[in-house]
């Protein structure tokens, strides 16, 4: 059997009983190493399994997936994957079908619902649309594609989780070009670096839209939006959220934002009383987010809209 | 401590590590038995925690929350709730933060993230956008507004998950008139009674339309329109995807989606082609999957055009 297994969002412990008992019984244990990281190391993982660990880069699961899946109609072999296992699994799951391999995926939350906490009522996971992730800027290289789909989100009032780069096989130019396997250490974009490439994005953008409106005020106006910050999501001691507006934010330092990982929603303005209540808890500032959230029409519509005919049940819990 | 804690999607083993060991240090614990159901029986939770569980309808946790909350400060208290616990606690939550009573929450998988594996992709994830609820209809009451919220994400080629009622706290007219408080076996709502009563709704709206075009066409055309059932989401034993147009969904039984709990994607026209090859696996008609999606316009946009310079890790891996 091979099992795709999701760790869920910070250490050992956030593994399901069902997963637990997946992982040991399995003969080789793959921790996929690049696209996310635990908080804690692989050592720390190793001693609650009871088992030894194979760190598996992108790249190896992509292109040694047989090497994975090597007798694994015969032995129980797994697949870590930090989160829920729904991402990026699919060319391993795919050659595992394709070679007749009994599959098993086995859930986990991710920052894709875990990020409902941050109002304690799930409306930003009800109402967000679009996920987009940000890639670390250079000087030369500002891909800004993202852009476009938070501009569909803001028009129709939803939310935007946006996923952070993180970079943990980074080559430096010159070890690339002497094709030395030497990585630096690993990066994980902050919030202070995301919120500075938003607001660059939207001037160039606003700059160059084709109304005059947009172009006056743009899409993302840092005074004007609100924005969450949220690290280590998922973990209770050290979890941390920040609310304020763009503009806010920007203004804030490194460390006002806790340890990675983070995220940031970009908040739309279908947004709930409740919703601005809560956050209001995590503002930078309590009356200048509620007057925002006010004046910028957040509480015009309430975030239930298209459910409020709904019996309450069925309205708030999306876990069917 | 009060903890809120997540039990996944399934059965007893789905709960993490972390909230087993909270759970058992517990001196009272309560299910939330109202908006979702585990596939298990409460005594089967109760004998693998070893502990005896307070099943909480939703009005006890809304109304009697003061009961939940007794001394919480001193003692630890959870209360379990299926799928991940972003949803519908926050009066509790809100009330324990009033009391300065410390509280845990302990994530999990829901529907929501877990709804990616069919595709085992992601993509149905990163491009869905809000998520609604789907009543049940009566004769005299058919609650539309959940259409305007897909619509939305119809107009953005985004993905709807749409949750299926339960009903499990029902009372007859009589015994309602009565007073009794004797309570119907629970119902579920099926793919089947989904598929028509958003057929229904599709055209009692089109017929009511505006613009001729969506007069005569509609927003989700039965023949062209692409929809995902989804049973028992987390079950490695038991889930199942049907996959296939809104009208041939509409001609199967009750038998052909499974056992509940029940979801249904209604599928954006920004699907990637990988989505479609894969979702194709589980067509009614594999042939007359890929046609629609592909004359629709299904392949139009790639799904991943708003992400398509970032880097691969970042681009497909939404668990930060």
């Amino acid at each position: 059997m091979f099992y795709v297994i999701g760790l869920g969002l910070c250490d050992e412990k956030d593994i399901t009983v069902r997963g637990l008992e997946a992982v040991r019984k399995c003969s080789r244990i793959y921790l996929e190493a690049y696209t996310s990281i635990l908080l804690v190391d692989k050592e720390k993982l190793e001693s609650f399994y009871g088992k030894p660990i194979i760190t598996a880069y992108r790249e190896t699961v992509e292109t040694e997936s047989d090497e994975i899946l090597h007798n694994a109609k015969e032995e129980d072999v797994a697949l870590l994957v930090v989160g829920d296992p729904f991402g990026w699994v699919i060319k391993v799951t795919g050659l595992a079908r394709e070679l007749g391999i009994p599959t098993t995926v086995i859930h986990n939350a991710s920052i894709m619902n875990a990020v409902g906490w941050c109002d304690e009522w799930g409306g930003y996971s009800h109402l967000t649309g679009q996920t987009v992730s940000l890639p670390f800027y250079t000087d030369s290289w500002k891909p800004d594609s993202w852009y476009d789909r938070v501009v569909e989100n803001v028009e129709k009032g939803m939310h935007t989780l946006v996923l952070l780069d993180i970079k943990v096989r980074e080559q430096s130019e010159e070890n690339m070009a002497r094709g030395r396997k030497i990585y630096e250490p690993p990066r994980y974009m902050s919030p202070v670096t995301a919120v500075s490439q938003i607001l660059e994005s939207e001037a160039i953008r606003a700059a160059s839209a084709s109304s005059e409106e947009t172009k006056a005020h743009g899409y993302l106006k840092p005074e004007s939006t609100l924005a969450i910050a949220l690290s280590r999501v998922g973990s209770p001691e050290k979890q941390r959220v920040v609310c304020g507006t763009l503009q806010q934010l920007s203004e804030l330092t490194e460390e006002d934002f806790g340890e990675p990982l983070f995220s940031v929603v970009i908040v739309g303005r279908r947004l709930h009383e409740l919703e601005v209540q809560y956050s209001a808890a995590w503002a930078l500032d309590k009356a200048e987010w509620t007057r925002v959230a006010k004046e910028s029409g957040y509480n015009g519509r309430l975030s239930c809209d298209g459910l409020k005919s709904v019996p309450c049940g069925a309205m708030l819990d999306p876990d069917r």
